[in-house]
């Protein structure tokens, strides 16, 4: 089957890349073209659009930015869907609204293609380690033809959420507003400590060998503590779309979040401060 | 050494028990003597007073329910501190604020004997369990002399915060505040999870899994799943108390928590709603 591979960014670089290292010949295209380049080193095949890259691929993998440019690589006459051949798959990794996920799993359907919903959890070293976790969600049977794929791409876990296409999304934007959320608690507790004159070393180290040994802790409490959020693993203006995606799918189905209002008060004045580039931990300097 | 235990509540009865399995005689008051009973049958001599017990023991471990309390039994001709012998150590393992420990470790120095601040970490069963996570401050000397008795008391877990007595109640402070910061998370995680439609359960499965691989989330993550708020091993009523300590700490020292205000208002609503003697993963309810 012939693979293909949409942004090239600081986590589909890696991914790419992992599909090319397991021996697959792999059609990659990048809006920005100089992006492409190093896999292209490495003999990744590069397509001047998405239409060229669609017609000869059997499954498609995509993570491009948000909503929008997803919408802009699938729909149309020049998109995914439609040059796509029938039966083929495409594997949509951006973490995006739910509705977006219905809406074109809807329009592959009509092109009598398929959509898998696959967000990832994890960072760029993750992937170059091998360590993400791909939330999936769609058919069955082709979750199942996708799977070894998605081992070779770099994924530890493969966790399924059903053939509602749209599961997997809103299990990723859920699995986001835990991690900005325990960013800012430990925000709070790192400046509460601190501003009490106790070694917040002490008491971060104390937390994650008990209650809160888990890597989000240990990963952003690092960064936190020694404050740096350059070069961001996870920039901080992609946090703020992540969480305004969650409170906009709270709305739609009238769930209450506190704490996400918080969240999004808190990436609001980042952004301000003109921290977009900056890891989204950086929303700890707001406490100081 | 002769070793005394006040405040057989759920959490200090256990640990009391554990003391006296250990093969301490074991001197207990508690202001409703009949929780002593259970204790008394299985070897431990009460007392009638504070100052009885104390006039007897060389070392006092109290876990009273509040700063108030804590005072009520330190302070006074008939307190703690009048009463013990010189060089005599006061274990102290209430949850209060870093002033009371300061005010009432000057106290004991006053009086020639000696205050260690001594927060526990830790549910009933896991004091049953000997899992518990003692934090500990003051003069390290008698801190090391301590340490073979919370051992023995159920402790897993010795993390030492120096000899600044109101430094382990600081850290004990941040730490609950972390707690309730992920109880409330998760609620609004599961709600959005559930009014999504999705499966909340396979999504805190994949969590706990992954980045939030930690007890305070798979713990309080079944609680809230299944919504079990009675029997409470830490009661909303008492999470309500440490939140106003924590915010009362932070405004003494000028850190700003915004996420902390929130949980102080989710609590405080709980409360109104008369879910004091609820476990405090009741706060989950008002998403509902």
């Amino acid at each position: 089957m012939k693979t293909g591979f949409i942004g090239l960014g600081n986590l589909g670089t890696p991914i790419a890349e992992n599909l090319l290292n397991a021996g697959h010949q792999l059609f990659v295209f990048n809006r920005t073209s100089a992006k492409a380049e190093p896999l292209v080193k490495k003999g990744a095949l590069q397509c001047k659009s998405v239409k060229e890259l669609a017609s000869e691929c059997d499954i498609i993998f995509s993570i491009v930015s948000d909503d929008a440019a997803l919408k802009e690589i699938t729909e149309g006459p020049g998109g995914i869907a439609a040059c796509l051949k029938k039966e083929g798959i495409h594997v949509a990794m951006s973490t995006i609204l739910p509705a977006t996920a219905k809406e074109l799993s809807a329009l592959h359907k009509k092109h009598h293609n398929h959509y898998i919903a696959c967000p990832v959890m994890g960072r760029p070293e993750a992937a170059r380690e091998k360590k993400l976790n791909f939330l999936v969600s769609g058919e069955k049977k082709f979750i199942d033809i996708i799977k070894p794929y998605l081992i070779q791409a770099g994924g530890a876990g493969i966790w399924e959420f059903g053939e509602e296409p749209a599961a997997a999304n809103t299990a990723k934007l859920c699995s986001n507003f835990m991690i900005i959320s325990a960013i800012e608690s430990m925000a709070e507790g790192i400046q509460l400590a601190k501003k009490s004159g106790i070694d917040a070393y002490a008491w971060m180290n104390m937390l994650t060998h008990t209650l809160f040994s888990a890597p989000a802790f240990i990963n952003y409490g690092k960064i936190i503590l020694e404050e740096k959020y350059i070069p961001a693993s996870f920039k901080l203006k992609l946090g703020f779309k992540d969480v305004n995606l969650v409170l906009s799918q709270a709305s739609e189905v009238k769930a209450k979040m506190p704490v996400g209002e918080v969240l999004h008060k808190q990436l609001a004045k980042s952004m301000e401060n003109g921290k977009g580039e900056y890891d989204w931990a950086a929303v700890a300097d707001l406490l100081k």
